[in-house]
């Protein structure tokens, strides 16, 4: 179980589509992982430590957080991370270590002449006691991993390239390891000429055979006049041959019914 | 203040970008209201249900969810209101009314033969106690609408067109008659040639002479090896000219620190 808190009023006042969240959700499920829940949160600390209280009470395995973890007035994840926790903020010097390699880095790179470790740079490096930097190789601010009881918890950048590069060089592996991965096995079928409403009983039918088959049914647009409905298929078991046969034979039931049914079947796989 | 509540497992699962959500968020935001939070939840009754309550506790003035309407056996939104708020779920009138209308139309379309009133569709006019249907002109399940002491809740369909449509000719205009809504103002800077740790302090000094300019910071990519960052800064308040005026001066303050510190202001406006 998978929770994710995203982190910033820009993703409220509808200025940034969240395209963090549907990168996290589709490489945690392509791990075997099962996202049950996401919420998005203003740069406010009392809200950001309500959201990762209320996560830590239902104890999922894992939290990640994005964004808030820069270097202005804006970014508290961290320190409502620890309010959240009751941990002191302490500099942690392996994270000081990678931010001054960073800007000796800039320097180098002819971005900046010279660099002084002031506030705003050392902030980056104040990490909720117990926690550990994770690197960015992207940007300055390192990510945070620490382990609350049986929670890993995961603070990422909202800078999408910094964000996907700590989860893909840092997380990942981890991640794995953590978690008896799922084995997820999908189809999607598209079909036209049946309605919904008519489409239901037929799902039903094959859900009471195939109990573990989760079938999910998107309708599309009436193409042509004719209604037209995209119908998605997944198991999930810890055998991937298992989940591949349940779907298999789920979908083999579903098209029969639906021929039988007068809906023709436009493609499927 | 609004909070917004996302339900479907496509949306967990990274089968769906939720593009609902950053559509709602820009239209609240142009009629003047706020949205304090967003949860994204899967199609599970008890899930459901917990995401209303919780959003209840906080009193906002609008709970907008987005979702399981449709017919089949996993569209559990109403369930899951009604479990909230320990309301009967009944048959509506208006809501069934509605549903036939749609059906009738489809007959005369010639999507389909004939109707029934089968369970299926019954369940798309099984509401609440309390709740009002809403029109909706280009899908099937009506939309829907109940207020609960000072907060008003409405439950619009997962598919965008019928969601779209529903709020622009259903909710538009009551929420804006519902809330004293708040002008914005805002520009955007973009800046050459500054990191985000050296640009902290200057945007402190900026907030500490106009506290009500909200003014946020996003890194953009090294583009030809200088650092790029779009300043973001936003004024609200219920005077058009009064966030105007703030926003402008806030922004000549900026540009003019910026210069000094011998950043280039690469647009503004």
């Amino acid at each position: 179980m998978f929770e994710l808190i995203s982190i910033g009023n820009e993703l409220l006042s509808g200025k940034t589509l969240n395209t963090n969240l549907y990168w996290l959700c589709q490489r945690i499920t392509s791990l075997g992982g099962i996202v049950t829940r996401a919420v998005t949160v203003r740069d406010d600390i009392d809200e950001i430590s309500l959201a990762f209280r209320e996560s830590l009470k239902r104890k999922p395995r894992w939290i990640i957080s994005t964004g808030g973890l820069g270097p202005t007035y804006d970014d508290m994840t961290l320190a409502g991370l620890a309010k959240a926790l009751k941990r002191k903020m302490v500099v942690s010097s392996k994270a000081l270590d990678m931010i001054k390699e960073k800007y000796e880095q800039y320097v180098r790179m002819g971005v900046m002449d010279r660099f002084d470790l002031t506030p705003e740079r050392i902030k980056m490096a104040t990490l909720p006691k117990g926690a550990k930097p994770l690197r960015n190789d992207v940007g300055t601010a390192p990510g945070v991993l620490l382990k609350v009881s049986s929670t890993y918890i995961a603070c990422l950048p909202g800078v999408p390239q910094e964000m996907k590069s700590i989860f893909d060089k840092e997380l990942e592996k981890f991640i794995r390891d953590s978690i008896r991965g799922v084995r997820r096995a999908e189809t999607c079928i598209r079909t036209l000429g049946i309605l919904e409403s008519s489409l239901s009983p037929i799902i039903d039918q094959v859900r009471s055979r195939f109990p573990r088959v989760y079938i999910k049914s998107h309708p599309q647009s009436f193409e042509s006049g004719r209604s037209e409905i995209e119908i998605h298929l997944i198991a999930t078991s810890y055998s991937k041959e298992e989940s591949e046969k349940e779907v298999k034979n789920a979908t083999y039931m579903l098209t029969s019914l639906l021929r039988e049914s007068g809906a023709i079947i436009k493609d499927s796989g």
